[in-house]
């Protein structure tokens, strides 16, 4: 990094202030920002502002003094054309939709990010209290302990194991894997991973091993699916894959629901082949007479991993930050760049 | 340490093979020994074995060959004179009771270890399990699931929080601080920390601030109750140190159920003054109608932290490991050695 | 990260192995590639190699089918027009030249990845060395030792001080800040950094004060300068600067030399006034007779912290690595993306 | 730990403040405790001080008053027996020397405690800069440069490794392999350890792999000699050792020269087979002549790796604090109790 000796704050004339949309939808943006950071964006820049779905008149007349655009609007090519002076666009929904193209803002040096890493450290927390109560059965002895047949002691034990020293796989080494790896870490487990995108040497220098997707599923007591949705992983834990995990091994399934068969899966655990925490389900909210609800081996959650309030207000200050370095031509750091190679494989739904 | 180049294994002479009593009445042999390791426990020692309460006569006949007893049967000063040739006495229960004349013991050489570290382990996983599930609502919101209400996304998460940079309190920090504190150090918290047994120097070099107790409850949102029994710490927390706590702080209670006034805080948890997880009760069993039993903002555990088989078969490894130190004339590293001035102030129970 | 479940090996038709340019000059070929790997290479991939200079005809005679050039040959817009299938440029020197087209490459959708990352390990190693080496005086009473005057003991530690919970500064937190914080976490330091590319957020996400350069100087015992240069850098450490240290500071200087006043810095070293290691040079080689070469406070260094067969011989590894990727359609992992907003900024020479 | 919920502070009455022996010859009183540390103790106790070696007569007339003894005086079984209430014996020299009664101490149960921690951090990080100097050739190339031959950039680099992901042994596995370790981690070394006063099992819980001396010797390619001396480790380091590590192996000497055959080691390193780093030596000071002074594979210190101010002083620290807390009637906790079973096995030298 180089240092520049000036005044690092941004010297703001108000006869000049960059223009900045912000079309947060589905977004809302008293959810990602603190009304401070909220009125720091204001005073900064000229915030020209979006409820709801984005009025095209408006967002045509504001694009061609953009800056930068905060949200995910649809930015067909003849709209991109318009914004002469754009730089930026900050997305702070999650995912990236096909409503943009990405090719023509790659061609004019606009810079595309995402606020994925805004939710990493919540799902890291998470899945890890999640691989926790699988591992020692805290909210099944709860459920128990209400219903009055709790078993004292060693009697509700036999099947507890420690994290320390066991077997971890983590399917899919992204936002999600970087975030719990510090985590896992003071456990020493053995930690296998399966990420056909990296390198194993990339792996390997953080002192994972590299995997096969069923070598993994062979040998890991607890398996964490933190893998996103592409054409390649669908339904990828079917039921012949789920045959591999060892009795007893407990999933933790975390990221997309669309790269597991959840009939297998449910199946095994209802036959008390393995135990497992779901965060995420093909159908959002789940059917009221789902027989999973009733499934002993499982920890239910509704999509509850990411989505806290912490998560959401720190996206606003990611890009309060990163429009500071944009305004001054430096290159954004807080935000993740999409890479064009990438942007046009994932099929996530936007979460609402 | 000092290095000896001879051969380490154990040259053993059937003929002379030292005696060691094994009496772990209230626990069981076939708890803390895996087959192999008891079978290398005879092998190499002539062991005298007792089931349930030794009996007098033959513990008495067998103590002047024991160089150790495995185990905490009666032990008054008259016994320990008949010990000539005892070298250690290792408690397999994991409380000091007063059934044993430690001053003697201590006067005469004879090593007194407990097994406390074999607990710790997984009392702390299962301690930052607990912290996660409070942090998290996992268990509530499993609750909520099978019942139907679950809330979907951000509608069931406004009180999550982050553990990462949290205010986190310790109260008590011997071996179960000490097995916690690695675990929490990847989220970065700010580790409030309180004593009295221990200098602020030692406390400081762990990155921890030494604090008063109640500087400790104001200023923590995450609190784990770590401490032992002693007659000072009777009753610590009760109603108005509970009442210092910020609203919505979570209370991870672990140790011993004689350090907090359980009618102060069932009440508080039952006002939504505070979270709490509880794993040891004043009672044990609790009352089949007890109304902690229905409390919403409380986790229930009955007496599940600490007691299950990885830990009780470490038990049998530290045995193991340590009889073959004593019998080279090596001090004991595995167990812990009991500290006379401390052996007796605990008031601990025994768990069976 | 996305996961998919086909093979992970390249399929490789020896007809369609894609064309990769290899023009590494100035740097050699057989220095940065393992025999093995550049086999590898040549059997993924159709390369063209130059050797010394690229030759201009042979250059624009391959461009046309080139998948990727490893190497920094000039690529001005009219050499990257004619490059179609042009997806990446991977330059192996460690510094960007201004001979390439940098926005049309970007415009065109390729990737420019420099190799800077392969040297950070062995510059930080080596800057904790010299750091270890100032605060104990190990080179000083090495030489002492030799001409027969060595102090026993305590007789030569009067200016010893240990790292651990020192007050560190780093100047510039990239590639070799990012690299060194890890070696320096378990000496639990007080971490400042002056770094006006980055927010503060950053810093403090990682544990990091961040503190103008002044502060910084005034307030750290250590202070490592690893900024790079820019026209805002030149000469930053001048005299007042370097006089806002405390007595006895300890500077190591292993990025640019152009960041330092040298004859500010070493009349100061000179003088008592501060002990400091320096690997990088105004002049390179240094004058024979340089009065540096007698200084008793210095320890000097001839630019060796990177430059180390491991770090070589691992751009070849990164490149075979990310050709991989690029070859597959996916991003590269191992070299570094420059940054349309930084490759025109840097200042840095060639290191021959 | 149990929780005292009374004040910390000690309530001192001058009328009887506890009586405290401080006889720290060869130690010094001023090198040991800052001015205000004394002045803390002075104020606590009633200190009974003594400059040189102790004069018999005062001290016997002090012993029967004293709680406590900070030094290292006579203390056959004659004088033990009439310090009737004394409760600790804290050697502030390092070494437990023969000229006390221990298995007396031990059965009146008096506390003996050393002070062998405060040595090992400025030894732990001392011995990491010389192996980083070994490594790097840091100490050689400055030298060089002084002489007006050094070679730039990779020209003095051929022999330069990392320490990242090398084999590194660690020889002995006290103190100071427990203060290295941390240090060695971000490293991320395959550490082999030999210390056959520790069960291989607390070595694999610590990511440690237990060897046996030749293993390691064979494996490693930076060895760490850690160990201290007894019958059994004097010269284990001899010539058919040396002969087992690998060529251009790095040696790292910071215990006890008894360890090692001097003229074996010193051999080797003038034939090139490896580079060593030397802090102990067989006589010290060396002979003027000693031709080890000439050897360029040889980084030479004069015995400076533990005995900086810093660590002099925590010793006073830890005096105080620990004296706290057995006036107290709790057990010392900075200071290392001396092992009932090794005390009477060192055969250290006391080091003025």
């Amino acid at each position: 990094m180089a240092i520049m000796t000036h005044d690092r704050s941004l010297a703001i004339d108000p006869e000049e202030r960059p223009t900045v949309i912000l079309a947060p939808h589905p977004q809302r943006a008293e959810r990602i920002f603190r009304p401070e950071t909220l009125a720091t964006l204001r005073q900064r820049y000229r915030v020209v502002e979006f409820e709801g779905e984005a009025d095209a008149g408006r967002l045509d007349a504001a694009l061609p003094d953009a800056l930068a655009i905060v949200g995910q609007p649809d930015l067909p090519g003849e709209r991109l054309e318009r914004a002469a002076r754009l730089r930026a666009i900050l997305n702070v929904e999650g995912n990236f939709f096909p409503n943009v193209d990405y090719p023509m803002a790659f061609a004019r040096g606009v810079r595309v990010v995402g606020c994925g890493p805004a939710y990493a450290q919540a799902v890291a927390e998470y899945a890890l209290g999640l691989a926790i109560d699988l591992a020692r059965g805290i909210s099944r002895e709860d459920r128990a302990f209400r219903a009055g047949h709790e078993g004292w002691v060693s009697a509700s034990t036999a099947d507890s194991i420690l994290l320390r020293s066991a077997d971890v796989g983590l399917i899919g080494f992204g936002n999600l894997g970087r975030a719990l790896l510090p985590l896992l870490a003071p456990f020493r487990p053995t930690l296998r991973v399966h990420d056909p995108w990296l390198p194993d040497s990339v792996l390997r220098e953080l002192g994972l091993t590299p995997v096969t997707l069923d070598d993994l599923l062979r040998s890991s007591r607890f398996v964490f699916m933190l893998a996103t949705v592409t054409p390649e992983s669908q339904a990828m834990l079917d039921g012949p894959r789920l045959d591999l995990l060892m009795p007893g091994a407990r999933l933790i399934l975390v990221s997309r629901a669309a790269v597991a068969d959840y009939d297998a899966l449910l199946e095994r655990v209802a036959a008390g082949r393995l135990l497992a925490a779901v965060d995420v389900w093909p159908e959002e909210p789940l059917a009221a007479d789902h027989p999973a609800r009733g499934l002993d081996g499982l920890v239910l959650s509704a999509h509850r991993a990411g989505g806290i309030p912490e998560a959401f207000l720190s996206i606003g200050d990611m890009v309060v930050d990163d429009l500071a370095l944009i305004a001054r031509g430096l290159p954004p750091v807080r935000m993740q760049a999409a890479a064009p190679e990438l942007v046009g494989r994932y099929r996530n739904k936007p979460v609402r």
